[in-house]
């Protein structure tokens, strides 16, 4: 321990003296972020092993490190051009909304520091005593976290693997009463890697409508799709049902590290002002940090100068990554994945224990997969959905297929012997 | 009204049918932040008047707009760099934190989005249940507004304008209870501009200790001093009485908009190991967002780059703009400055209403004065302290005289009659 305080002689101070006591609460939290979750699983692991075989990052959404995913250096120039013109320098104002790649007003957009502080802005927004909001399983649990840090009940409606990840509706009406504010869906699919139809969509509208409740749509995916379903943004359903629209350009131009995102009101109602939505986000805004102010600044040069090409490439790659993924899980008995990915990074694969030996569950197969394999895959437990595992193939495909040899050469080796099975 | 939704001809949709109500505090805390107070003030303000005259900003501390305070090459050229070297689009982690100008551990410190995200996690930290916080008055509300919004209680400790705004240490003694977890002060002060002496702190410390509360110094001025006092972080207490430290590049580098700051934990007996708060920093960071990861990797060549001359001129400028300040401020007679700033950018003035007429408070006075010079000054009811003003002379020095003349015409227009003032 650092700071032990062993080493000046004297005894280390008593915690008694001091009045401050940690929260429960905010310690639980990391359990259910992306971040706390990989960093144990990684505690274990090495750099690399004895053979030099590096580590394969399959655990988070970040291809940013791969040269098939690196950015166009038309978006470098634009926040190179902001920041070199020293305009931007000052205390951000949200003069570019208008910019925005949508047919909105300008209030209706919000910048913000990445779709991360999008969340945080709604949860903050949408909270009170007695409060809850609906929330996916298996899901992105940013929301759960921020939303239990600011004293709100989360409950989860399931998407159903055997019908592509779709909301399970009649869950949706189960789970809602008076207090149910919001009801989230992510779309292209953080974990499950779907995309859902126009039609859909409009029975979610539909259903929310009905039950009183705000969409918070996370389309921070958006346009990375390659399979059979087009994206569709919920927004299209604002006249029915008021929809907060969340994104970012961390995942569509590959710069998580840049930080700018953005919440769009698509309620041409008027319901978000009525209900006083709009003033307070605005009230939120003045006691929370903006983005980097000439990040801010290069949006407008950043999206009129991306070429169609860079987008389509990202796609290309994409979808011959998660083709090969796709194609080699078959191989692995102990792994299901219910349905192809067709849109953002991910994919899910349910895990059979009882092919297994020596593994408990999710986080044990996670964490000795990293240890023996140096392949980092992110645990269903982390989504809230123990036993399945979440995969990312948005990595140079000569690594993922190394790194889904490696998964395959992790399960053979653990697997019970056949004549266990049989028994 | 935008989204009014009277335009397609339905009617719009009645606020009853969504179970969303909003929350009443987190619309008060608007109120509490300097860009709320200073947005309502503006409202009535043109862009400039008849005469051309432009607009005089001394409300908010942003000197980055002025030539005189332009941030140094070098700094840009840190941060054009790191993003050039395509090395940092990735998602972030701490790996710069012992390049910090600090004889620390690196686990000492995390980097923050400014110190206005050092405020938010600090405060998201320390809340819980049944505690308070103990913060100078007049003060710097974000913390108060923070505070509030996780429902922590706020009590303030009197800053003594007659003692050169030292820490009134009684005050701080009566206030703390058994659920007090800690102390604020700042220094270089906002909204003072003192600067505290060795001695101070030293019993500042003391009566810390004995009282079982942490101290969070909001050291966002660090270095910004000009007067007789030099600047002395609190971290020297460290072994007294655990210290939060904060501190960001917005002020000394000028570069507010570039959003990096810190926290640093001066404690060398670990308590804040042994009391959870460094397990509780951590988690929340696993649920926050981070600072762009391109500013994070400047940081080292921006700290190696930027010369002694730059900070020298920028303290020039502000010791030739504090004198003008003190001196002209001296020339009208409803407005006392009870001591001379000698670091950060603000100067405290008290404001005597009964030597003007039609003028209601602080607050009326600050909107009447920018809607008829157009000088922007913020009114102490956003610092808690009702009918004082807080001058910002870290701009131009000739709009520096420029605005205060303008704010002595306005007094003068705005005068009793000496008859009136006589009975
Ligand atoms: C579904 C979802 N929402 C939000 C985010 C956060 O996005 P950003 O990096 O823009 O903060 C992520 C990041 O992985 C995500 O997967
Ligand atoms: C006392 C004090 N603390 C914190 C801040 C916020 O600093 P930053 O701009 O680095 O977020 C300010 C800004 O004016 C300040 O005056």
């Amino acid at each position: 321990m650092e700071n032990g305080g062993a080493g000046n002689g004297r005894p280390p101070a008593s915690a008694a003296a001091w009045n401050f006591a940690a929260s429960g609460t905010l310690l639980g939290l990391s359990a259910l972020s992306v971040r706390g979750v990989l960093g144990r699983i990684k505690a274990g692991m090495a750099a690399e092993d004895d053979g030099g075989r590096p580590v394969i990052p399959m655990g988070h959404g970040d291809p940013s490190a791969f040269p098939c995913f690196s950015t166009t250096p038309d978006a470098v120039d634009a926040v190179a051009d902001a920041l070199r013109s020293g305009e931007h320098n000052c205390y951000p104002s949200a003069y570019l909304s208008s910019d925005l790649p949508y047919e909105l007003s300008a209030d209706d957009v919000y910048l913000t520091i990445g779709c991360s502080q999008a969340i945080e802005i709604i949860c903050s927004v949408l909270a009170r005593p007695g409060a809850n909001i609906l929330c996916p399983r298996p899901g992105y649990l940013f929301y759960e976290a921020r939303a239990i840090f600011n004293g709100m009940e989360v409950r989860y409606f399931d998407l159903l693997p055997e019908s592509g990840w779709e909301v399970d509706l009649d869950g949706v009406q189960a789970l809602a009463d008076k207090n149910t504010v919001a009801m989230v869906i992510v779309n292209p699919g953080n974990p499950c890697g779907n995309v859902y139809t126009y039609e859909h969509l409009a029975k979610v509208a539909e259903i929310a409508k009905k039950l009183g409740i705000f969409v918070i749509t996370d389309e921070v995916y958006a346009h990375l799709t390659f399979g059979q379903n087009k994206f569709v943004p919920m927004g299209v359903f604002g006249s029915v049902v008021p929809v907060l629209t969340l994104g970012s350009i961390s995942k569509r131009w590959v710069v998580p590290g840049w930080r700018l995102g953005w919440i769009v009101t698509n309620d041409p109602n008027g319901v978000f002002q009525m209900t006083k939505v709009v003033e307070s986000i605005k009230s939120y805004l003045d006691i929370s940090c903006d983005p980097a102010t000439f990040v801010q600044g290069a949006i407008p040069q950043l999206l009129e100068n991306t070429k169609g090409e860079f987008f389509e490439k990202t796609i290309d790659v994409l979808r011959q990554t998660a083709d090969i993924c796709w194609e080699k899980l078959k191989g692995i008995s102990c792994i299901t994945c219910p349905s192809k990915p067709e849109g953002s990074m991910f994919v899910m694969a349910k895990l059979d224990l009882s092919c297994l030996q020596g593994i408990k569950d999710d986080m044990d197969f996670c964490c000795q997969l990293a240890k023996e394999e140096l392949v980092v895959i992110l645990p269903g437990c982390a989504l809230g959905y123990k036993n399945w595992l979440r995969i990312t193939f948005a990595i140079e495909p000569s690594s993922l297929e190394d790194g889904i040899e490696r998964l395959k050469s992790f399960c053979l080796r653990h697997s019970k012997p056949k004549v266990l099975l049989e028994t």
